[in-house]
């Protein structure tokens, strides 16, 4: 890996990280002021219209001005506003883009802008992966969490009501644009929320980051520009890197679900919505290290390490009470399990993730009855 | 092209069309009882469980020995029994197939087999691209307009209330079993309907086999087996080749859909369900001959040619009553449409088709006035 943890790069720059998937590569456009700069726009986007979707709270705020600033670009926003939330990312609302799709007769030229965070990057996603068999998609993410994540990569879907993200597809963008100056409004526990995934990429396959991290996450939370900027930044490389390597999650990609099969049944367990989805990743990561350490794969001290990072960062290192048989149920449908078995994202040490299902089932057992409370 | 008209494929045999996809080639088996040999679906299915989607029609007669042959193989069958018809081609009846493979745990590695028709194999396939973002596909086509079109080429698709397959995805099946031993079954009316698809690719590729067919039509509606399988055999060569070229219809594909615009707004105008696909593709490809007539590209002697060889394979020529701004308004819709110009799949010879919108409008005016009736 190439990185550099003693300069990181000024505020007001703008980096460029490329995503390589040979004919379907794409720039994650890194900045403050990117996603209103119309003339970078144009030099992505053809003249004609685009349907942007956003939702209520980010069009609120944002809609405005980045209408304008395609119209500068020679573009025609129809705007699709959808409710906030992860309750939402359903067919329901699904169905609603579909319905502004035909009515305005966009066509397979047509581009899907998603204007929002992992909820509409998701929805708007699946909906240009899906409108006519597949349309072109740009992401403008505005929570760090999308900027950090859910933005790069291609996945895109909505929930079933009884799994998350269970319908969906592999639909790349064509141009990401992760504009800093967007997280200005970002409220305090969704910062929290996305530095999870910043974390969580330090803990499988960086331990550099971690070490930059951990006395830096003050400086993030007071959204420190310079500081956010790198952090954006080397996590899109960390994710521009693996989804390189395994676009469609057939080994390596596999690692970024660290926490998250425990992340999942928290989300579900409670209900979507409850818990934010970076929360319910960072008490799942501590299980999964907590499960580590039982098998004798990690520390005792890393697992106090990796609570240490994420409560620097605000976030929750225990998980809701839940019965153990209601955990193994609700990741039994974790689309991690292959042929019945439940596979995890566990760490071999700090830096090293590993999906198996190779492991003393005890450690699962063990892990889930100290955590399952009275509930 | 590589055929020998001389000497249809004797019945009984087996053949197998190749299609030509890199990494996601796959082949399409043709014959007698290929779906109920057992020893043929171990050769190319994993011992496990399998999601086995097919219609209330079809099941009743074909669910009892697939699944019993899909047993002796190692296969367990988790059954999904849909109704019947291209209005019950949407989401609600999609998101009862998500209920069953959620309810019956099937994961990444579980394949989706479609037994049935264009609808079932465009819903399950379509399921099968969504789920989990995609498990593996089987197409048993139980219809000839399956077995010679739908089934090969991975399009997969639901309907809009408002437009044919808006929603739907790019979807590699990794196995194709004709057997040709279904259609034994088929109602006459529907396998006339799969003969306009047969007579399609004639038109736009192959006037060797137009040749063939214009003396043979009796005979495939007798059901003459060695007629049949070669039929579908040279269909299925004519769909691989073409999807190989372009699997994503950036421009050779487009040529399939000769017929297909004007057939879209006759399905849509009169409702999903009224006329079968075939029979819409049927009236819509005399009206595409008379326009390309009227255009100068064919000589009114070939546009007879079309027009006998569908009436001779009992099909309609002429679309139902529709004024003329209806039509306009129902091919606005189409996916082929670039920009808001109404490009068309039309014939310039017989054997030779070609996708344009550089037309005289006034010539598409004039074929729909013809038409239009006192609607």
């Amino acid at each position: 890996m190439n990185i550099d943890v003693s300069s990181p790069s000024a505020d007001g720059t703008t980096e460029v990280v490329e995503v390589l998937l040979a004919d379907r590569s794409y720039p994650i456009v890194i900045g403050r002021g990117v996603s209103t700069d119309s003339s970078l726009i144009a030099r992505h986007l053809k003249p004609g219209r685009a349907a942007l979707v956003t939702s209520e709270v980010v069009g609120a705020l944002y809609l405005a001005p980045v209408t304008a600033a395609l119209a500068a670009a020679g573009i025609e926003a129809v705007p699709i506003v959808l409710p906030d939330g992860e309750q939402h990312k359903n067919w329901q609302v699904l169905n609603t883009v579909f319905d502004h799709l035909i009515e305005h007769r966009c066509d397979r030229r047509t581009p899907v802008i998603a204007l929002g965070g992992g909820v509409i990057g998701d929805m708007a996603g699946f909906a240009a992966a899906t409108w006519q068999r597949g349309v072109p998609f740009v992401q403008i993410p505005t929570t760090l969490l999308a900027q950090v994540d859910s933005s790069v990569g291609g996945k895109t879907a909505i929930n079933h009501p009884q799994g998350k993200n269970m319908i969906g597809a592999f639909h790349q963008p064509g141009l990401v644009l992760a504009d800093t100056a967007l997280l200005d409004t970002l409220p305090d526990r969704e910062l929290s929320a996305g530095l999870a995934e910043v974390i969580k990429y330090g803990l499988i396959r960086d331990t550099a980051f971690l070490d930059w991290l951990e006395p830096n996450l003050a400086k993030l939370l007071a959204r420190d520009p310079a500081a956010l900027a790198y952090a954006v930044r080397r996590s899109c490389e960390h994710k521009a890197e693996v989804v390189a390597a395994d676009e469609r999650e057939a080994g390596l990609r596999e690692t970024l679900n660290l926490g998250h099969t425990f992340g999942h049944a928290v989300e579900t367990g409670v209900g979507y919505g409850e818990w934010l989805h970076g929360e319910a990743v960072a008490a799942g990561t501590v299980l999964a290290a907590a499960m580590s350490a039982r098998l004798g794969w990690l520390g005792e001290g890393e697992v106090g390490r990796v609570r240490r990072l994420f409560a620097l960062a605000r976030l929750p290192v225990e998980p809701p009470p839940m019965p153990a048989a209601r955990w193994l149920d609700l990741m039994g449908h974790d689309k991690k399990v292959r042929g019945g078995r439940i596979r995890l994202v566990l760490l071999k040490g700090l830096g090293h993730a590993v999906t198996t299902g190779d492991y003393d089932p005890a450690a699962l057992d063990a892990t889930l009855a100290e955590v399952a409370g009275h509930g």
